[in-house]
């Protein structure tokens, strides 16, 4: 109804996460009327990124660049090995700022009925690189759902055949939460895990 | 953090309303992980919107073409001029889908401390279409802001020095609208704009 290229427009910003009709109409509205400029330096970062960013041939993280920053920074720990499922929990761990090591970024999780397997997800490459390189620990930092626990456990077994020390992070009650405001799977997970001090 | 382009990619996005630099991150990493295909055709379809929208002649309202639409529809309502603040209203009364008439969109509202004066929102243009047309009522839907109420007050004047009744929509209490948790402000409003039944 609002012209074929306005249609269009709406339905593509569509494709954004978390975007449904109403927002889109009203980015592209405010695209439109005002900031043309911003909209057209939109459309030529967007074709940029699609051109230039891949993969790390190292870690499978995104990147611009053959081999990522973080796997080309020799200032890292070279021992440490962490899995995560994607990009995003990789920079979240990088933005918390405490670990020093290197990664691994499987891009999804063991998902039969979807048809990823190990294939899917470079787990032969890990091996590979838990064989080949200097690694003592693979900390796997998939998340708390089942298909996550699943694929750690997957790993897990597949690095202790290597002789390789594998440990899990931990899940509890969050920084600063109030006990009787957190859910009862992360308390008894809390309450199971619990060490002594 | 995330290299070069990819920063720039969430920087980018940023341009859009209501996302933020966490949201920005989500959209940028989607696209790049699991939807270049999508990424690609949003960027053609910013790039061909921003070249082929402009402004309808007639209506100032967001087009493709020379003359929108709705102007070009000769079965609609000649008489009737509704004048609304931005593209955004003139599509939300068309989906409530009871106006037949003509618009004017005044792309904005009187804001003498923006810079923003008669001339911004074209209303020679449309006192010109007013003398011109088979024009007999200007319905005045501007926001009821302050600065929406001036710009309503301002082209009511002036569309009755030409003798052209003008009116204003009603404001009230909203279809559903219960009473316990209406604001005050509106209330007043419709108290004071009852109606003898």
């Amino acid at each position: 109804m609002y012209g074929t290229v306005i249609d269009q427009l709406i339905d593509a910003l569509r494709c954004l996460p978390g975007v449904g009709a109403k927002s889109a109409q009203r980015m592209a509205l405010q695209l439109l009327e005002r900031d043309k400029v911003g909209a057209s330096h939109l459309a030529e970062t967007i074709s940029l990124a699609v051109e230039k960013i891949g993969r790390c041939q190292r870690c499978r993280t995104l990147t611009e660049f053959p081999i990522c920053d973080i796997c080309a920074n020799k200032a890292r720990v070279s021992e440490q090995i962490c899995v995560v499922e994607n990009p995003a929990d990789l920079y979240a761990i990088e933005q918390a700022g405490s670990y020093r090591g290197q990664y691994f970024v499987l891009l999804g999780h063991l998902s039969p009925i979807d048809g990823i397997g190990p294939e899917e997800l470079g787990i032969d490459q890990l091996m590979d690189r838990l064989a080949n390189e200097t690694v003592t620990e693979v900390i796997l930092a998939t998340n708390l759902t089942v298909e996550g626990e699943a694929t750690a456990h997957f790993i897990a077994e597949k690095a202790k055949v290597l002789g390789i020390s594998v440990s899990r992070i931990a899940y509890g009650v969050p920084m600063g939460g109030e006990l009787e405001y957190v859910d009862g799977g992360t308390l008894n997970l809390a309450l199971q895990s619990r060490k002594e001090i």
